[in-house]
């Protein structure tokens, strides 16, 4: 039997442990997609105690304790710090199987120094034990970036903000890290919303370019994404329901802005084709930025109508939406390299049955730009396990060329959570390790350091561009 | 190698042998959900020979003998008892990785003592055995159900049925074990079938209801929720096509209603507004009896006209219905829950791709009343074999709680199928102790005691509130 | 650590490595379904150099090169021979984990003798070695699959195809190897097209039947069918983009037609249902004929409109189809059945998603015929990958009868394929040898051979009613 997550955690031949010791471990990290809010870092924020960090905003540990029937009180409510992680310690337990249950370890024993396990018995000691090390000098924010390994960090930025605290970080010499805003613009597509009317006008004061068409959108936009590429940003985000394409005349998608303009009721099938157009400008502008085009989606959003009048969004009540047809996809890919206007793209799909279609379409859409053009992102959200990792690096590499992957990300508002890159390698390593192992790749090590080292971190360096 | 199905049958490790063999392999047996007969158990019958048992109504061995091309004579036909065990016979031993070879030998050895393995060769012998014993009194129907340590059995019922059987099972002081109803009440709701006016008929009669309207529908079926409870039934069971959630008025409702009682053609549109409708209506009255809302969904039935006109339903010719909006699932039981009207509910997609969907869903709606109050039920019907339990487990444990999980049941007709909570019982076991051995989890039996013989029994106690 | 790829290449324990060493490895191959060119077996074709036979039309291998980033020059371009394999060998170096990493490496032993690891290092004296073997005698195409123990071989065919050099091959004494034609009339389906018209006039033409009403189109059609069953024709293909079922009257089918042969529009919906209509009338005559009925579906094809104004179709821009609605399959074939018509039916969809879904379908409508009369083909195309085998393999032994399995097929272009016979063969051992190594299945070899070699061979030959 194994120690409980000892040194070779998850790595169970040689190889793999080759691989991960001598090539992975040390790499250093590049988190191109998380959550984390940059003035955090600027004030080089140091948190009270463990429950601030741990509970205080992290909505999968608020649903794990939910599914062990804790009540809202202890999770959102106002119970106070140390019986909410007393009540999380408790769930952990139950947690068998669950990344959660691996993460939250890997935290305790990489940031605290903690090799035991969570659990109601020793909840008092863990406390006790991360709260003293919290109040050390090297557990601010920018000491845990730096022990992380972290180079750099984009943040997720909406278009209308001024990105003030990404300039007080760059102008500190004092902290070399990177942290560079990331464009997600999903306020600006998003016509059906209600409160869409004011954040065009929000826009238009921004941007300085008063929005009365989709053209002038298209203008205001320009100049933000301007903006944003003078603040060193080069990555785009989205966080669409699928993939969708609904082609109509540019007529057409002015007469539906208008409308929603003027808070008129547009159908489904309009505010398809109006995010098709969106879409379809937003890409052919990272064509021609050389920006990377992310694409999040799969989500279904804020399902608990009791609870949402309570806590508002983003607080645990989200699922996958299994409606995504592969074919809209294609098309709308299809729609931007028609006319050679297709630009670096990202994409996830929060539906792990859609890994095998999306590497079958990654296929058809590759160029020369970068080795990997068309990549899949790392297993998303709900999928970011080990299963759901074997699974989309299984699915890659029969699909295409796993050495090409850009790996991991955070996708995380925690500071704690660059674990995550550690297990990502870990679980990496330990299937090109059993592959090695088992005769179906050469244990040709110069090839293996390339492949490992890159997916690691060599591979998003080169792919972004990044000046590291 | 191994031997065949010995006591350490699909147990690998040290750790999952002492955890199905200290915890969970001694535990008894609660069967929430079954097609069992209640009045096979009233009048304790006793079997003349082994294709009774066996093939007598077992559609899931029919579609294997189908499958290797054997005449239907010798499967529902005119052939001899011991022609037709001949059949099976053969069948089985092309049946390698089906659950059923590794049931049926279960069976052979707990029941029959039988050990070796049933081909075409053995046939006779274990024919011969089999008979002999079901000649001995320890094999009448309460003998097996004894011997098997089955506490308590749900049946699956008709709000129209008058219970007889259950009463006098109930009334029985030489048979101890709690036999009790569960409500399925799709006859009422699926007003698509030709036969909808003539039990609403029935329903009339038996409730004492004159039902002329949506409204005097709900007031019969409360009359029946009403005498179900009064016979100790606290499960219901839906069989959907899918969850569907298509909102409608209550006047269209009841318009829909009438026009089916005047054999109107109603749209498929209409028929999903009734049936959301209906279900609303279910689930907040199960919710306020303290009801576990069961859902099966995911099947399309009787695909074989050629033969359902010989032969009629359920008699072998289902199929996976892969449509199935998780969106829709999520909108129905944010219906429930938006009044705080959602009950227990336990989700069945016999979709296996829809696993990661539900385990999404679960999270977005559990609630204090339960740890688990919404839970995914165990691999179902056509998944309910190694790899589609472990996908399962693995999706729960991924996605939520596994230690919350209420575990398994057999959904049979049979009286000798309790040996799959031991299968299911050895596929846990097997993948927490591999987890254990891998330094996944810690190797602390404490928890691990609590988990397992929760999973195998505790929990299902404690979720549906029995009285053991 | 195992040898890379050498005798025991994916098979792990010693019951796997004896199921394949003594009953699967020196079966014969009946390859029921591929792409090759009946012509380059008549003239007995040679090449010229590897990059001839590997990369001359091989668009699994061009999307690896496209998606590392190499220029089109260097994949269809006009680039030499060598950088084309050199690119290739770089490209390979990558696709760790990919099938054609090992289907390349299987090549180079079997056919060359080479038994290190093409790369950018190796690629020199990989070129020179095979370009030396492909000049020698026993490297034509004939001795390639005589070599490769290849007893029948199944093209694909149009309607309008004149079948000259299955003629000539068949006539040839000096080759004794079946190549018998398929049907496979697509084109006389794909009434969308806008090449329809002219292919019902080459139709006309060759059948002599002037195709004016959709009656005339079955006439003319059964006069090819004739023609090619008197070729020795058993096995139909169709691609479908799913299995539809749109049942319409037989005077809307004829009135969809004549409006197509007008070139008038028509709507999806006319479409889908004169594909239904096509897909009964052929099905129904298949099964006068005994033939057998494939279809091919779930393929979403040539998403790339620059390279398709380029390269044309097939040239590697094709994704997964995930709209595949399994009702509908089971509608159409239900269609089939109930007038007792269905003849035995393969089905492939091009997503693993199916697996399940197909699985459930298939035992709905088995029967006399033929043992596994409807079956699921193996992992096609993009799922032609270990994983993908396993998958299948494993879905196939949940739901029915493993045993009943008709095996592999290469669906290759190239003459070289014939490994993946052994690359199946090598996942189906392992998999059966680990089930008896974990008591799983006992090991009774006498069954245990029949099955192997039967999915190997035998079940092919008897399914088809070749005579070998």
């Amino acid at each position: 039997m194994k120690n409980f997550m000892d040194k070779d955690f998850l790595l169970s031949t040689e190889t793999s442990q080759k691989l991960f010791h001598e090539y992975a471990e040390h790499m250093p990290i590049v988190d191109y997609h998380c959550h984390i809010n940059p003035q955090e870092i600027a004030e080089d924020k140091k948190f009270d105690n463990i429950t601030q960090v741990w509970l205080g905003g992290d909505h999968y540990k608020w649903r794990q304790m939910r599914s062990n029937g804790v009540d809202e009180y202890y999770i959102t409510g106002e119970a106070t710090d140390w019986e909410k992680f007393e009540k999380w310690a408790e769930t952990l337990e139950m947690a068998i199987g669950n990344p959660l249950y691996h993460w939250s370890h890997l935290e305790l024993q990489r940031y605290f120094g903690y090799t035991g396990h969570l659990s109601k018995e020793t909840a008092e000691e863990v406390w006790n034990l991360c709260n003293e090390k919290l109040q050390q000098d090297d557990m601010t924010v920018r000491n845990i970036i730096r022990k992380s390994k972290v180079k750099l960090i984009c943040t997720t930025d909406d278009p209308v903000d001024d990105l003030k605290w990404h300039k007080i970080i760059a102008e500190d010499d004092t902290f070399n890290v990177q942290v560079l805003p990331a464009w997600r613009p999903d306020k600006a597509m998003n016509l059906e919303k209600p409160d869409y009317v004011d954040y065009i006008k929000t826009l238009s004061d921004v941007s300085g370019v008063e929005v009365k068409s989709f053209t002038d959108l298209k203008e205001a936009l320009l100049k933000r994404i301007e903006f944003f590429d003078s603040m060193g940003c080069s990555v785009s985000d989205h966080a669409l329901e699928y993939i969708m394409y609904a082609p109509a005349s540019e007529e057409k998608i002015e007469e539906i802005f208008k409308k929603s303009l003027n808070k008129e009721a547009i159908t489904r099938e309009e505010e398809m084709m109006f995010k098709t157009a969106f879409m379809q400008f937003a890409g052919k502008t990272y064509h021609k930025k050389n920006w990377v085009m992310q694409i999040h989606y799969g989500c279904k959003r804020d399902n608990n109508k009791l609870m949402y009048d309570r806590l508002g969004p983003d607080t645990g009540y989200d699922c996958i939406n299994n409606y995504a047809p592969s074919a809209e996809t294609a098309d709308f890919l299809n729609s931007l390299i028609a006319t050679d206007e297709l630009p670096k793209t990202i994409l996830y799909s929060l539906n792990p049955n859609d890994n095998e279609a999306i590497g079958t379409i990654l296929g058809c859409f590759q160029g020369t730009e970068a080795a990997g053009k068309i990549q899949q992102g790392s297993a998303w959200w709900f999928n970011d396990h080990k299963q759901g990792m074997i699974n989309q690096l299984t699915s890659l590499a029969n699909l295409g060329l796993l050495g090409n992957f850009i790996g991991m990300l955070t996708d995380s508002r925690s500071f704690l959570s660059y674990t995550r890159h550690e297990y990502f390698r870990r679980i990496l390593c330990e299937m090109i390790g059993e592959w090695v192992e088992n005769g179906e790749y050469p244990a040709d090590y110069k090839v293996l350091e390339k492949i490992v080292s890159g997916i690691s971190y060599h591979n998003a360096v080169k792919y972004f561009g990044f000046d590291l």
